[in-house]
């Protein structure tokens, strides 16, 4: 695969606690497993993690779980890392059509953009996940997945969120980093099952979360093989192949995983099928919704957002049992980055 | 997961050298390198392979790949089992039209199902893995993945082929189980890129090659999700919705794996792009076709076969200098079991 330069240096500056999902989970398992979880308060949710993975990883345990079995999936979106003022995948799609329209009159007359580029409040929130991949691609057919990976690299490493002033993959939550380190030390595979574009979430997710290209799980556009130049080559096409969101995740999981998980974490009701489907599997389960209840230091939004809405989600995890993760009582640091909450 | 008695039990019987991608190949990697190949003559390809591995693990080496890079591609009919007289998935697809047929009249008026069924030599000649992928989501749409999984657990269990009088999933090949090790030892990832069927592919492949599920692409029809007498499951639909054969490999391994592999093997026309893409990247590549030369000791058949024909493929390799395993020459054994060739 050609990285180009621009993309290696990006990704070096990444994120923080890069854990390879392989060889470099499976050394520092002694030390994971010493002291599990400590940007994890002590509470129910960090209880009913650590409960869940002994039970399930203890040789003899009525819940154990053979190991080529420990399918753990996660949300990306207000899951692994923060989405909000707007879905961090929509500003990048803002700037790029901004970008591209300068120089292509007629896609600065798509009415869908224009909305877009006004900044409107109404317009913004009403893009789903589904709008998203289709504008990505739609703005970026024609382009090699390879070319695409570079303006997607270079976009993470010129802009700043708005609020924290940082690159936007700086955002991810600390106390996930270490649940997903956690669930490796233990030999659980770790895999994102996201709303987002794939090619875009596979940008910065293995320096971001330890996890691979392989075990990540998206919404897709198609793509078409060429020979380009005497260079067999992958070009993105227009139009939309695959929505990762409600229905779709159980979709997907079965399409790229094949096995139905044990653990899945997710934060709003796109997540809800996802969580029913791991849960409908026979032996020990782990269900959970991280609530976004942190106004000070994150964001808080549940049954009435329109980015990340947990309505129907949370009644049926409070009546099933699921774990609900208060971020305000249960997360000792949101972000792992030095003068960040 | 709801897994029946019934599969487990075949999986338990299935076939040979059953490596676990992870753990079990890191604990035999010594063995595995101090004599690698055991089934391998020496010879032309059995060099190209140790070389390519040694150069590429080496630290130091110029051509040295770091492990998330490592990613290894093969084809499946033909390249990791045998696929004569005729495809073993068709095989099954016969079979079960015939025991459907027999219960719905309207099916056993089906025109393709009655020329398979005739066991015409021209129709069954003329079936692609296209053809056999559809007919096999059709024949079991409305079932859940998991009663398809029985079914082709069950069939596994109770057929045998026609030559050899031992179940299909014996019919792999012991070299290639050999070099699937001999790569997972040296942090190799394996993944099969088949035009098969998926959710065929998937009952055998963890048991029989030591891949598992999430490791598989292959072709697919579509999957729904349903509450189905409350419980959460994925229902197949009928129709096609990917076909993972010729330019379809590179889009299947972009979208499934999402990075270029740098080992690829094959047997076919049908693998010829999966193999130009593998090419295609920067640094230490290795590319290479099976050739069935062996009409004593399995079959032989190229330029001018139905099945797995290999012409414009077989070209380009012996221009290209990739390797060309000639089974007859450089095989010590064709299957594992005590018996067999």
């Amino acid at each position: 695969m050609k990285k180009s330069a621009l993309l290696l240096s990006v990704l070096a500056i990444g994120a923080c606690s890069p854990t390879d999902s392989g060889s470099l989970a499976n050394s520092s398992e002694t030390s994971v497993n010493a002291n599990p979880l400590p940007s994890w308060n002590t509470g129910p949710s960090r209880d009913a993690i650590v409960d869940f993975v002994q039970r399930t990883t203890t040789p003899g345990s009525p819940d154990f779980i053979p190991v080529p079995e420990r399918i753990a999936t996660f949300d990306n979106d207000g899951c692994l890392w923060s989405e909000q003022p707007i879905y961090f995948q929509l500003a990048f799609a803002i700037d790029r059509s901004q970008m591209l329209a300068a120089h292509n009159p007629e896609l600065a007359e798509n009415p869908v953009l224009k909305a877009l580029a006004s900044g409107d409040e109404q317009a913004l929130a009403a893009v789903t996940e589904h709008d998203l991949v289709e504008l990505v691609a739609a703005t970026h057919s024609g382009m090699t997945l390879e070319e695409f990976q570079d303006v997607v690299a270079n976009w993470f490493a010129v802009t700043r969120h708005p609020r924290f002033n940082v690159p936007y993959n700086q955002l991810i939550y600390q106390p996930m980093l270490e649940l997903l380190d956690y669930l490796r030390a233990n030999e659980f595979k770790t895999f994102i099952v996201s709303g987002g574009g794939i090619d875009f979430l596979r940008v910065f997710a293995e320096q971001a979360y330890g996890i691979p290209p392989e075990q990540v799980v998206g919404s897709m556009g198609d793509t078409k093989f060429e020979i380009r130049d005497g260079n067999p080559v992958l070009i993105k096409q227009p139009g939309i192949n695959f929505v990762d969101d409600k229905e779709g995740k159980p979709v997907g999981i079965a399409r790229f995983i094949g096995r139905r998980p044990v653990f899945a974490f997710g934060n709003s009701d796109g997540d809800l099928q996802m969580l029913q489907y791991t849960a409908g599997g026979d032996g020990a389960r782990f269900m959970g919704y991280v609530h976004h209840d942190d106004a000070d230091r994150e964001w808080a939004y549940d049954r009435d957002s329109h980015i990340g809405r947990l309505d129907v989600g949370l009644d049926e995890a409070n009546e099933r049992g699921w774990t609900v993760v208060s971020m305000k009582d249960e997360w000792a640091k949101i972000y792992p980055g030095e003068g960040l909450p």
